[in-house]
């Protein structure tokens, strides 16, 4: 998938929401332990009900993994399922990956050709080694942590050696600016931080920004929006608890649909403020 | 298990050698494929082979994650047959996770209760409240990245600001001393940088470190013992491909079992230098 077409979704839809399939098989509702893969079945009824106001999916491959193999079955359902029904939307794979470089192209084979998510996001930590066998294949995405949504960002990715010099997440993003584009490349930054959007834009002014942390953390729509958007659109904003869980009875789906077209109502504001449409 | 378990093992069996079973269905011996389980078939050979002369065995999970939920299911396979018929040995899942509190208590879940597991790799990147609920299983250890053996180590692990300051891999492991202890902590130190074993070792002068690198990575094993080893042994080192894929016949299980017998027969000689043994 391309950075235009993920920009033409953004303006046929008018929106940029991610949908984060974090799926907790304690917190489906409890009809759906009746079927076979009642995490698929959850994840289809959402996505079917959500898919209008979304532009991408986000799967968090850890609440498969803690399914064991029937969960990676689902996880493996989903991304098929999104791929047949849905060809046109952006399927990123939450997976916080990154090793040497013979074990990354593994993964790289692992979610980008068996499975056929369009992007994973990759642990900066091993360096560009451990990212380039993601980056090589072709028409596939890497997204890089740059700065995350939770406390723990502070220890090292804010941390500087000396006042004013560079932190590390700007020392990650200026560095692997070399190894992709803005058409293979993206950034995570987290929501929980809207005043390191200026910086972000100083340093990549053109890539896509993969926005956790709105929603159930706290992050600020409206703040990232307008630090964050560019003209081409340039975010995916992503919601995962707040609409997924929305509500626990046989209308889940319906309102979880509810809720993202709220969003989406949201986001069309500031797309329009922004100019992108 | 303990820190005085692993210690009890590396004095009985003269060794610290820890196997990496990256298993690639692709160099496995040919006959192995008619078999419902190749993975883990190739798997139990090596090590029923191997176990005399090992203390631990590294499952790379990128490698059984390549072959979708019958990878997960050999994984699973391997980590029962090793819990069941070698129970002093410690298992680990080199999975380089790590993500935000909630979603590292679901790998916790998968990889230290779900599977059995003793201790899982962990990627520092996110800080300390991803690292947090690996280190709350009892019983279980993280390993944490502090200096890995592929070349990308370089983009960050060693970088600083200006002359003289802090390494991040010095500043990592100097913040995550407070995380955890000597009994539930390891940290990772690739065996191609011998160099930074001294400095590592004035950080952390009783932690287990996790040694790869050794074999097709070029890394010393003189070298590595007589910088990292403690009286307590301290170190585990891993050698993969050189072992598992020594030979491509039918008797590929009994040469891995040599090559892992000469290993440790090194190994005891360092261990006596080092008044281990």
């Amino acid at each position: 998938m391309t950075h235009q077409d993920i920009t033409r979704q953004i303006v046929s839809k008018k929106s940029y929401l991610c949908v984060g399939l974090d799926t907790d098989i304690n917190k489906i509702p409890r009809f759906l332990l009746e079927k076979e893969y009642p995490v698929f079945e959850f994840n289809r009824a959402i996505i079917d009900a959500t898919v209008p106001y979304t532009v991408a999916y986000k799967l968090n491959t850890a609440f498969y993994e803690s399914l064991g193999a029937a969960g990676w079955i689902c996880m493996e359902m989903t991304v098929d399922y999104l791929k047949k029904n849905y060809p046109d939307v952006f399927v990123i794979a939450d997976a916080k990956r990154g090793d040497v470089g013979n074990t990354s192209r593994m993964y790289a084979l692992a979610f980008l050709k068996n499975m056929l998510f369009d992007a994973i996001t990759v642990a900066p930590y091993m360096g560009e080694d451990s990212v380039s066998p993601f980056l090589s294949v072709e028409g596939k995405w890497i997204i890089l942590l740059a700065v995350t949504s939770n406390k723990g960002a502070e220890d090292f990715q804010m941390s500087v050696q000396q006042e004013g010099s560079e932190k590390l997440w700007e020392r990650v993003v200026r560095t692997s600016l070399k190894w992709g584009s803005v058409n293979n490349m993206m950034f995570v930054v987290g929501g929980t931080r809207p005043e390191v959007f200026g910086r972000m834009r100083k340093l990549a002014p053109e890539h896509f920004l993969l926005v956790p942390g709105i929603g159930a953390q706290g992050g600020d729509l409206k703040a990232v929006s307008s630090a964050g958007l560019t003209r081409k659109g340039g975010l995916l904003v992503n919601s995962s608890r707040a609409i997924i869980y929305a509500d626990g009875t046989d209308r889940f789906a319906q309102v979880a649909g509810n809720m993202a077209r709220d969003i989406q109502k949201e986001m069309e504001e500031y797309l329009s403020q922004a100019r992108v449409i």
